[in-house]
């Protein structure tokens, strides 16, 4: 193809590698979920259909691409990691950001109908993303810790918020009335004013979900001999209980 | 949110702000589509619902984001140009090209139904897709005459292709009877043998097509007093009649 | 060089190009030059022998490099623009950049004692440098016109403020008293207390080098026929009148 | 300083800062060596003095650079290892890389006349240099391995063309009889013919030379207590010897 007069024009394609032997993660971000949320009529603080699509796409996509090894996600966020030696796309983060969050968005319209049975799509959604990058195990574990960290922060304010809400208040009152407050002050709210107990609420708001291939080899599971399957789990990846029972995930390889 | 221990992951993130003052292109490309548009059994070598349906998320994505000013696609490609001062998202390239490509591959799966009423999508559709920055007018012009001629190499020897097949020839004897062929012996297959005057193709086929906003004062076109207004057109690009009748689109602003 | 084993660690290399046809500025800084030359009694505020020792590094840096067309400095700085279309070191940043704060930095030893004849160097001299891409000769003369304003703003304070420790004032009192003052109170300052002309100040001071190229074309330079030079001057470059002058330097070639 | 109108131009430097938690290694490379070697007539293969005069340099720059742990060098070239987590100018490449090649250039020129007593520098020296990330100590040991392995092989072959250049043949006389052989063979001409026994070579051209740091604590190297000092050695940095009995250069800190 010697279309020799404007091939010239390649020389502006920038060659965006990511650094070998790292960890990539790709993070995926509802783009104007506030409204979208609200012209679907989304159940506040948290709703359970839209969160189990996320989880549908999520494990769609990690069937999808063999090199993602565990992805996180809550609310309408989502991480995706890469192993470390992956050759997805040559490295090139453009291909690898942009293919991910096609791919998700992509399954999130298609599977819609079968989370909002009685809904319709309004508009479109889409979701940013971005790739970093890891350079060890330790601190890719941190990027997940803080990702359930920032899980946990936000459900526990969004659940004080909208039983405040609900119990008569503007939105405006509700946030004065958090602001300044630590978590144990949250929680004593939760108890006194309304009898909830933080710790009971179900798992999926609280944790979050991880979506990650377990084989039968892992501990605790109970997969078909040979086979690998995508699960989905509500569990604390903090600690460090979750990756000694699942050492295969961040192993290098 | 001072969740201290793991705030530094945060440092890994690489601000990937493209260079002020030049063009943003945004390419999309899709992914693995020679065995999507089997697997939905897309008419060869065109299949004009498929271009509509690419044509239509284009113009749905200038619709969304009002800083592209041009959109130039053919085939499973589309190229979106954001004006040379654009601030969205701040520049940032992976925001830019990830946003872009998830709002493209959501209006797809929307709107396939409008234009394959009788198949049902059997699989995800999904789209790859990069930024390139072009620094002068004349640059970005190149690269959109690059996707057109690109567009014409293409398209024609596809139709030489699917022809030679259609007449019996397996698609390797096909193949093999183009090698080495030109321009102009690939024209005179297609007449000598197919009574075809490739000119006479429709131009969706032969040109591509253009999604723009044009205002009323662009010449030869009619849009309501004040407003602007979403074209599609199958145009030549390459010579300087088009832009010298739109010289809005790609002027400095 | 088959040493097989090690050799992947080229991987871990960066390609660094730089945008095609865009100004390639590399600005070069001295480092810690604030202790280097109270080390070398430099004379305040401004050192002749230190400025013409910079603009001589400078002219032997544009003899060098023959894709540079122009360079600017004062103080201890210097900025060096690379032709738009150079395809020095493959355009490649980190070694442009070294290449040319090495080979300033080895002429600044080398020349040292042209300059300062009664002086040894007690300590190593040493500069940082950046490299800057601009996508037209427009922002390339702001950014030069933005160094020229620079030097302006500094040589000013740094007149009235040494002048002011000149008349007995301690370092702190002198820049207590210049707090919040515009330009017009400090050329007063001078005029009033010290009968100072700024205007009439030497040019090197006020205006910052110039030095760059001149053919026999050039206006007002007298050149030997078919011969280049390169010339140091004091003169304007943010107004039109330098350019208009030496319409080449600044040329798309 | 509000010099409004030019200030933006400053909105097109990159923030070019390397991945945190990584070793960064500068490589500093002579430019134009061959010329300037012939210029100052270098003893081949090896010039005791050149190479005496780079690790005073390298020895200079681990003093004045405290964030460098080791470094390693031959012929003229230089590669500075700085600890994972440095901080030095915020981790931004072209400072990092620029400053460092500055400095070692300056020693360059300065030291010159210890080493070359009887010769004037007729030209100014210069080198270029870039940055390369390394994720783990490991991949970091095998870029120092690799070096050495190229200072092996360079050097054999290099005594080897010399030795029959010095025996009577031409350059290209030479460098024909050595085509296609192997480690050994070279080895076997060496002796052969020469009656040299390679592994009796000046360890400083065999082997390079690693400049370091060592404390008292630091196995076989004695040292004043409490006090760190700077080691020329020419040891072997393949095998684990060397990184067990310094245990603390490499370690994360």
């Amino acid at each position: 193809m010697a279309n020799s007069k404007y091939e010239y024009v390649k020389l502006f394609e920038v060659e965006d590698k990511l650094m070998p032997s790292t960890w990539i993660v790709v993070r995926i971000d509802g783009r104007h979920f506030q409204q979208f949320s609200e012209e679907h009529e989304f159940e506040k603080p948290n709703d359970e259909r839209a969160l189990k699509l996320m989880n549908a796409c999520a494990k769609a996509t990690i069937e999808e691409f063999p090199d993602i090894v565990f992805s996180y996600g809550f609310s309408d966020e989502y991480s995706f990691v890469f192993k470390k030696t992956t050759e997805f796309y040559n490295r090139r983060s453009s291909k690898i950001v942009s293919v991910t969050v096609s791919f998700f968005t992509s399954v999130y319209v298609m599977k819609w109908k079968e989370f909002f049975l009685d809904k319709d799509l309004k508009s479109a959604p889409s979701f940013d993303a971005r790739t970093i990058c890891y350079p060890s195990t330790k601190i890719v574990r941190d990027y997940l810790a803080r990702r359930q960290d920032v899980c946990h922060i936000n459900n526990q304010y969004n659940t004080c918020l909208w039983m405040l809400i609900g119990s008569g208040m503007t939105e405006s009152e509700a946030q004065a009335e958090l602001v300044g407050k630590q978590k144990q002050d949250k929680n004593e709210i939760l108890f006194q004013r309304f009898h909830i107990n933080y710790a009971e609420l179900p798992a999926i708001f609280r944790k979050g979900s991880c979506v990650f291939k377990v084989r039968e080899t892992d501990s605790g599971i109970s997969v078909k001999r040979g086979r690998t399957e995508v699960v989905i789990d509500h569990c604390d990846i903090i600690r460090d209980k979750f990756w000694k029972n699942h050492v295969n995930i961040l192993k290098d390889k």
